[in-house]
């Protein structure tokens, strides 16, 4: 795997923060927009950023064979269905997209049945349905490490067309279950610390989803690289999210992760080029339990917490105009000076 | 003071969870964007409720006697001169207002220098400064009236205009002594509770602040009604959020609170009728302890917490997206029978 060569910028990061504090407010009264807009900085390594204007959620959607356990209530057919309403402008996240200005695109990372062909959706599968991870690898290593390239080619493809922001999301019934693997071999937390009750299920079906995962890391045995854990306990959009990111970083574009899958994929990310980690703004903190670790192990602070537990990316979707407004406060507020503002007095 | 006769339609309540339960998400995954979507509904009286199309920042403006003792390092002429940054489009709210599609009106509530005719510029102000609270009343009762009966006509006439959306913001060097003294004369906490830094001041000079606060509520005596409050302890700014918040309320408006000196305003519209809550949204969480005393008083759980200590409506105005996404859930969302999409299986 190509290393993607990213850094932040530390000498723009130094300006921005030197520039924030001459705009017309007390020094770091806007908090946690501050921090952003340095690291905003960082990524574009330029002062002020640039604010983004066409911002992307990548969709990526997948099948999993893990779903014969019991793990999830609802049919696989599901996937597909959503796919298309995604494709139809229905669904949570694309009601959220239009409310911030963002297109929505879907890459096709394994879904079992047919989709039919759209100009927002790409198809980079290379197989219909993971392998069931409580007892077979998910992919071979060759499949996983062309998922993450497909990823990271969307990623360099979209910022080529102009694409200035991205946004994670994913669709996979079952999809919580490999996305608790990944975290727990990442984070080394138990499955029972991160594996949690997805879209809502009883207690019966969440104990023997922590079971599944517990017989899915004994069979794995201990976490490996980043593409071997993708190929023992992975999801096709965990894959392409982790791909999402490793492009984003090569062509310097912010990514705003989503919930636990997107955060899977960012673990995955981060032992495939820990720089990478760099571009990505975490957009939520989900109510799943193994989005907290995730959160917790890259050190990563959420924008929002907002009880979200949808996917799809609506929570990174959210967090789209917290990303502009940031970029915005250093490009278009008035300094001390420009707007003829006393400053403080510092004599006391 | 005439009643706003606002109360909350439950029958559109129930309707708005009937239908985010019938869209294309498992039953409740948007959390908190559930909960306010329910609350638009019932504060329009509608499902689905309309998305906010024209919202509006009310920035309220006053200076303050108590700054002659020496509870902030900025000179008073501050006020004014971020008055005029406000109307040339400098100031972080106008960045941030820019960012969610919102307009800046601003209020002068009494501030002490002159400011040009503007177009966006009201002025209601009964007197300017404030009396000293350390040692005198701010207002007589009839002047902290009129200031409330200011408010709710701006808010009256925003919404015959067509405004759909408010926001509340303030300006005013100083506010945060009043703005605390109202929130300890209103929830009962102590000063030394809800007296924060404000803008960034060191341990002597909040020391000193505390002892203010102290002064001020020892000199008014116990809390009386809403217009008793504004009158001993408040600030023209105060007062005029709290006008805001009755007129949203008797024009079925909802209106996103700020940090700690809107939050006064809201507690001292709470006194006044306490049914106009029902059309408040807590924007955001303010680094101000005096906040959090206030939205715990008031059973409010903000939509953001980033650590923002600016004021003007920066918190306000970044949460105007979100309330306008659970507005378009509801509006735009497919339901499972629109989409084609099964439903989960409940029959285990």
């Amino acid at each position: 795997m190509m290393p993607t060569g990213f850094s932040l910028d530390e000498g723009a990061m130094a300006a921005a923060k030197e520039r924030l504090d001459r705009l017309t407010k007390p020094v770091g009264s806007l908090g946690r927009l501050e921090e952003l807009g340095i690291r905003l900085a960082g990524i574009a390594g330029v002062v002020p950023p640039p604010i983004p204007s066409r911002p992307v959620v990548v969709v990526a959607a997948c099948d999993h064979g893990v779903v014969d356990e019991g793990v999830t209530p609802w049919p696989r057919d599901v996937t597909a269905q959503m796919v298309a309403n995604f494709l139809e402008g229905g669904a949570a996240v694309n009601a959220l997209s239009r409310e911030v200005g963002a297109s929505v695109v879907v890459v096709d990372a394994g879904v079992a049945s047919p989709l039919p062909a759209h100009p927002w959706l790409a198809d980079v599968a290379v197989r219909r349905v993971t392998g069931n991870i409580a007892s077979e690898p998910a992919f071979s290593r060759d499949e996983a490490a062309a998922l993450v390239e497909a990823g990271r080619k969307v990623a360099r493809s979209l910022a080529a067309y102009g694409i200035d922001l991205l946004a994670t999301g994913d669709m996979g019934i079952g999809n919580t279950t490999p996305s608790a693997a990944v975290v727990a071999a990442v984070t080394g937390r138990s499955p029972q610390e991160v594996t949690g009750r997805g879209t809502g299920i009883d207690d019966v079906s969440l104990a023997r989803k922590i079971a599944v995962v517990e017989r899915a890391l004994a069979r794995s045995g201990p976490p490996r690289d980043g593409i071997g854990v993708l190929a023992e306990l992975g999801g096709g959009e965990i894959a392409v999210i982790a791909g999402v990111v490793l492009g984003a970083a090569e062509v310097r574009v912010p990514v705003i992760a989503d919930g636990v899958i997107s955060l899977a994929g960012v673990l995955v990310a981060s032992l495939l080029d820990p720089a990478a980690l760099g571009v990505v703004v975490a957009g939520h903190r989900s109510t799943e339990p193994g989005a907290s670790a995730a959160l917790d192990h890259l050190g990563l602070k959420p924008l929002l917490d907002l009880d979200l537990r949808l996917g799809e990316g609506t929570g990174a979707t959210l967090a789209i105009p917290l990303v502009r407004s940031a970029a915005r406060v250093l490009s278009e507020m008035a300094t001390f000076e420009s707007a003829g503002v006393s400053e403080r007095d510092t004599s006391g």
